[in-house]
């Protein structure tokens, strides 16, 4: 029985690629996660979801038995898991049930069960459906790389989205003020002008909103051009950072390649 | 009387952590400045400022007490700063009120008391009442660094503006005589043309002032190919230093405590 | 034969230099090419394609026999290439057929021939003439360092247009179930609602597909600032991959130089 | 004589602080060159110019009798320069004549005096006007760090704007391919598809042409996000450098005083 739960727990794990069953399966689980993505955002298309109604809900039965195969394995093995706080039968099952992974793979299972018994609102379950797409981080390592960049340069970029949200309260305000009698329908008030703000910083400039009077151009163009250095600071910290995270990573494997080589000597 | 005064200081001092009801102050007033900031906003929507319009006077009122209270208290309690030149009771403490951090104090209380006399024009006393938005500076280590970043590299900033300045004349002039004759609503002028050449030279591109002769084009193709360089001047310039100053800051924090680790060996 | 040959081979190859001939082969070439991308470019404009039919028929006629001739004295004298594996004469010339610059080779001139045997798409026919512009990647040192880089760096942009990815379907879906009712003519599926969220992320903002409601604007709000971080990843990664490039083949360079100086002594 | 030329020579060069005249008249030439730009940008101002022709004009005579003096005055000076090239009395003038900075001081003056002789277009004239703003270029360290650093990174930038410029090619023909049948106005031919292709490339984005089948939509969202790369290879590329030289310049300029301090001791 255990033997067959370790059996199961290195299959099951990413990183170990001994059992030639455990890549079948990880490239199974993403072809299956990526189709289920593919899916939702097909059947909005109105031409294929009038035609396929029945084949989608069978592919989505599939798949519901698919995933809680994997997530029932996942509870069962983790016990296996080399960190000690799984050890534990009940606890350290717990535990892992409740690490953000382990969450989403619950969560994109549970409302289907759900609609079983309930009647859920059929828009809620395609968003939820989506969450899937969220599985594919485990075997993205491009994915945890960020998300290790965001936590280590947290401090800064959250210094720099603080000075970002000042200049969009200040920025909004002052051409709301200087607008709101020339369009008062467009600039109706500061939380109006705050999407105009937002879109002029980013230079995204949809031009659904556009300042007509000469002050309003004239703080838009200070705007403009201050929020070109504003909003290059996050964007800058968080590439400097990736970039450096990514060198981290190669230095770290030439480092275990050169003692491995070592080691052969 | 100067036990307290001493107090006083120590307990409006942001950096000083000893007194629990230091901390408790500050966040109180963090919390107030930013409500009073969502109010001035919140004020613009139609919906609700028809409603509460008695609630948010009391609220207004609120505010400019506990503003005032912190303001005498600050001007008050700052000779017992280590600062050398507040020391003077007299000229310390009108040295001190003319800081920017003293002077925004003052000026974000100062139309209450004024509309209170004279008749203000209501929307100037919003505006000054927005304001204490950059009473939050002095809270946030972030603008902080970021003004002392600006001031360090003012002269290579500078020095980028004044060629985007420079790019910004000679391509509003140029578009003008291209198009002048094809839009001679559109460019009217070469300042009308400026809000072309600004909105084209962030990559804002609302839509509203496009060429459309073929020399205004090819001009315009150009001019943004180049501003591309050019823009990216400041906005490099501004993101390498503050990345390089947070740096710093945590070498300066690592040091520190390394003193501190051999100290007590 | 050999030697005429080997003679063929120098004069084609782009790195030497030692003939004046092969130098003046070379820019013939590149001014060929140039004509012939210019050619595909203005025949689209209708008052020259109306104009000089019988023109560029026999430019084209030109163009395509030239190329030829490139093309066979190429392939006949690639085995006197330094490099091993196009030594023998016909695997060697048949792997040399099957490297990139070669297949275009092929491509750009066969079309022509196709058309005196078959009948086939004029418009078809354009494209593949277009291709013609990638026969300049031999004489472009910048294009063959860009591939060289994306090569080396192919991992971590990869990794970075793997987030890009994700956060385009997520922010696309998350628009279209906040849109979709309100304008079910532009969001009326996930895949035109990628449209949207494309545009806005690389913050082009051309204003077709706008979102009205207040929940959709707080999205694209988000989205927004969020994929200035996202986006700037590729970009950087790219831009810095580049510019070391760069400086390596200076320093490189520059090794080369002061290894001949050294010799000299 | 040659005394009195010395001290012209060292009072109109820019690095000369000794003279307080040098200085003054440095500013004086600063504000008249802006006041020059200021007043062509405000002529076009409809209101402004049908007010004061009277007072434009005698502006301008003053302008230029004042520009012709500067003018005449370098030529004269020039001779006293350091540099060997400027010394004999009529090549050395002739020399001085040709580089930029002195043609653009001579084409500033002269269409007023050829305008005297025979009718000149007004709106020529304005254009060459214009130009004065280049006059600014001696006194602005920025200006001249730029155009050393374009001239550094010459190939490197280059190299960055030939791959924008092959995907530039690319991107129009095949957006026109694409869009040419649903949309024949707009995407008329591949020069104007050009248009689109640098405004979505650059990001501006105006929204005056957008393609409109899935095919053109496809492929613009691929090149919009490749360009997000290119693009960002030029602007990366003159931002490293600008800020290099500036690092290199502080070094030199701290080594000068460095020397300056160790020779005093």
């Amino acid at each position: 029985m255990t033997a067959r739960r370790k059996l199961t727990y290195e299959i099951l794990d990413i990183g170990n690629k001994q059992h030639t069953l455990g890549r079948v399966i990880d490239i199974f689980l993403i072809v299956l996660i990526s189709l289920n993505v593919l899916f939702v955002i097909l059947e909005t298309l109105p031409s294929i979801s009038a035609l396929e109604h029945r084949w989608f809900y069978w592919f989505e039965v599939f798949s519901v038995i698919v995933f809680s195969i994997e997530y029932v394995a996942r509870v069962w093995s983790c016990v296996e898991d080399e960190a000690i706080n799984h050890k534990h039968p009940v606890w350290g099952r717990l535990r892992y049930m409740l690490t953000p992974l382990a969450l989403i793979d619950l969560i994109v299972i549970l409302p289907f069960y759900l609609s079983m018994m309930l009647v859920v609102d059929l828009r809620f379950m395609r968003v939820l459906r989506l969450l899937r797409v969220f599985k594919l981080t485990r075997y993205s390592a491009s994915m945890s790389l960020l998300l290790q960049v965001l936590h280590r340069e947290a401090r800064s970029i959250g210094a720099a989205l603080f000075v970002l949200f000042m200049l969009i309260i200040v920025a909004s305000s002052l051409i709301y003020f200087a607008e709101h009698h020339a369009q008062p329908e467009v600039f109706s008030s500061i939380p109006a002008a705050m999407w105009w703000a937002i879109v002029t910083m980013t230079t995204v400039g949809y031009g659904d909103v556009i300042p007509i009077t000469v002050m309003g151009k004239i703080m838009a163009s200070v705007i403009s051009i201050m929020s070109l250095g504003i909003v290059a600071l996050p964007a800058g910290l968080l590439a400097s950072g990736f970039s450096e995270a990514i060198r981290e990573r190669r230095r770290t494997y030439e480092k275990m390649v050169n003692l491995a080589l070592q080691d052969g000597e």
